[in-house]
């Protein structure tokens, strides 16, 4: 069970104000909004209707709002708790990770197939299945079970990899010969995984061809993506479901790509860009820009 | 082998009538129409053109057609068996399920891992390698190998799942912090799947933020789809492959989505609607539409 | 390290002419254009700019290049060898596979699970945890880990499988019932792999439904493609990254398939055509056409 003042203390100056008992104790749930019951803290979006009422008809016993939600009469009257932030939803996800989500582990599963030179930090959890080849992976890391990671990859701090990953396969490139066979283009390079990266189940990352495939700090890609060869990302970037980023593209950071995107090769994707659902790039994406269709278009807000 | 006194028993009332020898004992398979041999069952789709021509050109001694298919002089003399039924296909189908195709098992590969804490029913199929976390399955279960199951899933009775699928991983929510920081918002939800759902390989579902995940009963999804967090999905849906769910989007049942389409988050979609192939859906369709295309619109038959 | 002699008796009749020193012997890396040192294999692109240049001004001794570039004095002072080529990517392409890339193996890892009716051919290499059901596969295969090969799977010689992979799960066809519930229609046919074929991680191949399945010689398949039942492709087709081909589709020798895309059940793609990065095909594509956009259409070069 957690205390008010555990969350206080955590939260620091993220707190604008607090109203009513600090120090209630038997908080023990997350839950969705309108499903509260005493022991839930309860939080209100920022772009709620009506989130007065919300806090009011609680039956959680603390509740977090932004500064729209003051601490009224009937407030006073439930005893309830109310924790004012500028951004609720941030500070519940902030919340979420400290107090009520747990990382496995550490630990390396006996099934775990390691290269003899492979190298892995401290602190690791390993899950059952993965195979992990003569590559680099360094400390905190979460692999879940059935993940492959090829040779030739290295692994930052804080990297969390889902189930059926596939990481260091073969770039796609084939010259072909004068009777139409497909001979292979060499794949040498390397995937480089930056620190607190977060890979979703089954996506697949290719290693570059003679240069290095690129994910930066803080870059989360979710299910089923496929990013191949010499590909650079920069930091914190949202990579959606079932993206396809096609070979040599540069992202940079900040940038948003929503569901089932497609980028064509060579592409340049500047900061902060958002790419829509199901694009199809086939252009470069100046920073801040929206892009949506196929073939994708600047998206202009009428 | 089987006999058509097997078939005829099994088909009951679906059978419209009988001609010629009713206990035929020597079927031994289904072929693709065109190439069966005296010891395969024949059927004819509701579609086909020149029924009559197929019945009599087959050198199956048995065939299922519906009733535009009469017993001909010349089917007599080759001593053929005509069963007439409504729905050829379907009865084809009910016929292979009971009579061609075997479900493997019952048994738990050695190499199956599984939580201290999980519950596993009754006839229980699972292959190699496949992973099994703190989560509960039901009865007549087929899950094949390498499939990862991650805690907080709930799996239904008669329930087939195909390899490298992945079941309850975290979804994929995350708020920017000031210093664009990307804090995981948290991910506490179960995966329930009903009764009699198949899930295709490498499929991956995230389980629900502070709410759960639900495939209805019966519902059938094809390989490399990803169904995010809070998807609420009915009954006897039909999800080809390489379909985009977006988190907490409300699929109604009978729906019908066509391969490779993508659903924005928060978007419904009515009872017995059709999702056309690669449509990018941004809007909510009312039951029983078609809609098409990038962004997708109602399509009109001209 | 690799003797220049070494790469003129492999290349035989695909060098032009010979420049300088025919016997350096300190070749040890293929490295991206603009950062070789002297161990480094150059070679410049048919299509680049200022290929004199790019090899006079390479720190590396060997240079394979097309006619354009010509044995300059500079390139004598330095002492450079200089072998011409009519294509020197396909050069590169054929010496990375034969000099600077290796094959893993021989060897089945003491973890594969293979059906006791399974037969393998010679000098297989199959990584841990792979799966293989009553299939056949033939000789040189490498089957990296964690790949799930069904029951009634047909390889050839010389073929790659990357981790990941699942051959032969059932095909997607089901028949509604009066009440709604989803039938499946029987499948019962063969995945076939024909000989050199490459298929990249957590692809996914369905079996035939009463027909095969069956992939070409020579054809190569990126990483998260779904190929559906009956689908007959031919020879030394580029099918790229998260394609999704439809049941009963027929693709012709030496089309080219564009990240993304996604074909229509039963629709025939004729030889040599371009399906363009993430169409939606759902007309028969002509030989040699190319056809783009949701839906497709015939692209003319205006």
């Amino acid at each position: 069970m957690i205390n008010v003042k555990d969350i206080l203390a955590f939260l620091g100056n993220d707190v604008i104000s607090i109203f009513g008992n600090n120090s209630y104790s038997e908080i023990r749930y997350l839950r969705a909004i309108g499903s509260a019951d005493e022991f839930t803290l309860e939080w209100i979006h920022a772009l709620s209707r009506d989130k007065q009422t919300i806090a009011e008809n609680t039956f959680a016993k603390v509740v977090i709002a932004d500064c729209d939600v003051h601490y009224s009469a009937k407030m006073i009257s439930q005893k309830k708790t109310l924790i004012q932030v500028k951004n609720p939803k941030l500070t519940i996800a902030k919340l979420g990770n400290h107090f009520f989500m747990q990382r496995p582990g550490p630990g390396v599963h006996a099934s775990v197939n390691i290269h003899p030179e492979a190298v892995i930090g401290t602190n690791a959890f390993i899950g059952p299945n993965t195979i992990i080849g003569k590559s680099k992976i360094g400390n905190d890391v979460t692999i879940h079970g059935n993940v492959s990671i090829y040779d030739n990859v290295e692994i930052g701090n804080k990297v969390i990899i889902h189930s059926g990953v596939v990481l260091g396969t073969d770039g796609f490139g084939y010259e072909r010969d004068g009777d139409g066979t497909l001979i292979k283009f060499p794949q040498l390079g390397k995937v480089v995984i930056s620190d607190s990266v977060e890979i979703g189940a089954n996506t697949c990352i290719a290693k570059g061809a003679l240069q290095d495939t690129i994910i930066g700090e803080g870059t989360k890609i979710n299910n089923l993506c496929h990013i191949a060869h010499n590909v650079r990302i920069g930091k914190n970037v949202l990579i959606t479901g079932q993206i396809n980023i096609s070979g040599s593209c540069l992202v940079d950071d900040e940038v948003w790509i929503s569901p089932n995107a497609t980028i064509r090769d060579h592409i340049h994707i500047g900061k902060g860009a958002h790419v829509g659902i199901g694009a199809v790039v086939t252009k470069n994406i100046p920073a801040g820009e929206t892009w949506i269709g196929n073939p994708a278009k600047k998206y202009e807000k009428k």
